[in-house]
């Protein structure tokens, strides 16, 4: 099989088109693979370095060798950019759901389900402020918390951005780069979701209604951010953390949320946004494009395709 | 009328059964006055220092003047050790409920019932760990969380107040003074209710399940709890912060939480242990009596009692 394969890490240019052997065990027989910011730090070799040569990519969509299912899958160890994969933490795609939609709802939308639900325990009484409100999470949380019959607020840098964020249910939106966020909303949150971090942590934090609650699930400013136990008391709220990770550690859980997004997906109530579509000789300019923020949605690499 | 009075800070004696006027405004004719520990801190002039001299006292139930009614209530400004309060934060109280058990019920159940539910988000799918589990709030709070239908186990630090949470429906029990908390659980719990902080909340919170939240309603350790929100997102975890202030805010949650509360003593859901009964003229004895530790459950003041 072709696969997109690393022999250094490096920059985007590290990607060379390479017949590979097949994955052992049970396999997908690829049709998407998805580019996600986090095997750009793989690449770069910043984190979980792979054993070299390696291939990257964390989330697959195709038919399960095995018994012909069109499933998605989670490869938290790579082999995604290749025309088979390891079928790792599969869960089957329902018809009304397109090879792109299964792929871009899936990870990111996990993250923007548990978050709202799991954690931020989100109903229709709630107030909720979503950072990076046109972003990869942040899109779907929008939509989801919408759905949810909450009242949403995103906040993103761009107009086009907060225009994407109202076109897909926010109620209104704010300048994530205001000085002052909690003075920016015209209304007091009642929950957070948070992937920025730092001042804008500690800003929405500051803001919440008593009885809020923040949920953290990225820190994409890179500052770290502690919490007094004695001034949840005070403020009477709550702090909580999301990694997808302790979702795939529960089959259970993990299948009966991604059914959900899916179950939202062919309904139409949630739709994820592409990027792009590249040709698996092209995985380089993608990871180029996402690293230099010139798109915004799931960046799709279609694997039959080598040019 | 008569009032408990003090004219100086300091210990058990510094209290003088007084005859002093009535307070202005709406009024409760008190039948039974409540001593609670942070009435300990005041007398020793230990924070919020009220002017000299003061009545101490900060919950009571007796009869609305203005129109007869029976009530609890809640006087954050103090007042409670005297034959006539201030009518702040009133709530009526049920036939069903005896006087005693309204005011043993009424501010630690609503500190147990809110950081249960309006924080903890309890449900009958929770294992619920209560520290503290034989204290004033502890067992309200082992009894609610029963009645929410989750399993439950409360922490105790002798063999006799474990006896009493296991009586009142903790499923197990364990000795909170075993040096390693988490170890000691057999279950790995979704639900901590803290108000000890220190090495118990450090510990319970690293035992809780993925999703878990601890919530912190006190800090009788006396050690300040912090909490890096990179290790909340390693764990998927939440931690929750309470103080009764913020229901009192809140007319109608502190309404309907405190109706609720009643409804569930009248129903003999909820029963609030009694420490002891003692007449105006001892007060002091009352407070003596906390400060040891002899007693357990809520110390009531007969205001009509002179000796």
């Amino acid at each position: 099989m072709l696969a997109a394969v690393i022999t250094a890490f490096g920059g985007p240019d590290v990607f060379a088109l390479t017949e590979i052997p097949e994955p052992a065990g049970d396999v997908v027989d690829v049709t998407l693979a998805g580019v996600n910011y986090a095997d750009v730090h793989r690449r770069r070799g910043e984190y979980e370095k792979p054993p070299l040569p390696a291939v990257l990519g964390a989330d697959v969509v195709g038919r399960r060798r095995s018994d012909g299912r069109r499933v998605a899958a989670l490869l938290r160890g790579g082999g995604g950019y290749a025309q088979v994969a390891p079928a790792q933490h599969v869960v089957e795609v329902p018809g009304d759901v397109s090879d792109e939609q299964a792929l871009a709802v899936l990870e990111q939308g996990l993250t923007a389900w548990h978050s709202l639900h799991t954690l931020g325990r989100v109903t229709a009484d709630d107030v909720v402020v979503v950072t990076a409100g046109a972003g990869g999470v942040g899109h779907l949380a929008v939509q989801l918390a919408r759905a949810a019959g909450a009242r949403v607020i995103a906040l993103a840098s761009s107009p086009a951005k907060r225009a994407l964020a109202a076109q897909l249910g926010a109620h209104a939106t704010v300048d994530s780069r205001h000085p002052d966020l909690g003075a920016a909303l015209d209304e007091t949150p009642t929950l957070v979701l948070d992937s920025v971090g730092g001042r804008t942590f500690e800003q929405l934090h500051a803001a919440l209604a008593p009885f809020g609650r923040i949920v953290a699930y990225g820190g994409a400013s890179e500052v770290a951010n502690t919490v007094a136990v004695d001034d949840l008391m005070t403020a009477s709220t709550g702090v909580l953390g999301f990694w997808l990770q302790r979702v795939l550690d529960d089959p259970e859980l993990y299948r009966i949320s991604a059914a959900r997004l899916f179950h939202l997906a062919g309904r139409g109530v949630l739709t994820a946004r592409i990027g792009g579509r590249h040709p698996l000789s092209a995985v380089g300019r993608a990871h180029a494009d996402l690293e230099s923020r010139v798109t915004s949605g799931k960046l799709v690499i279609d694997v039959h395709r080598l040019a």
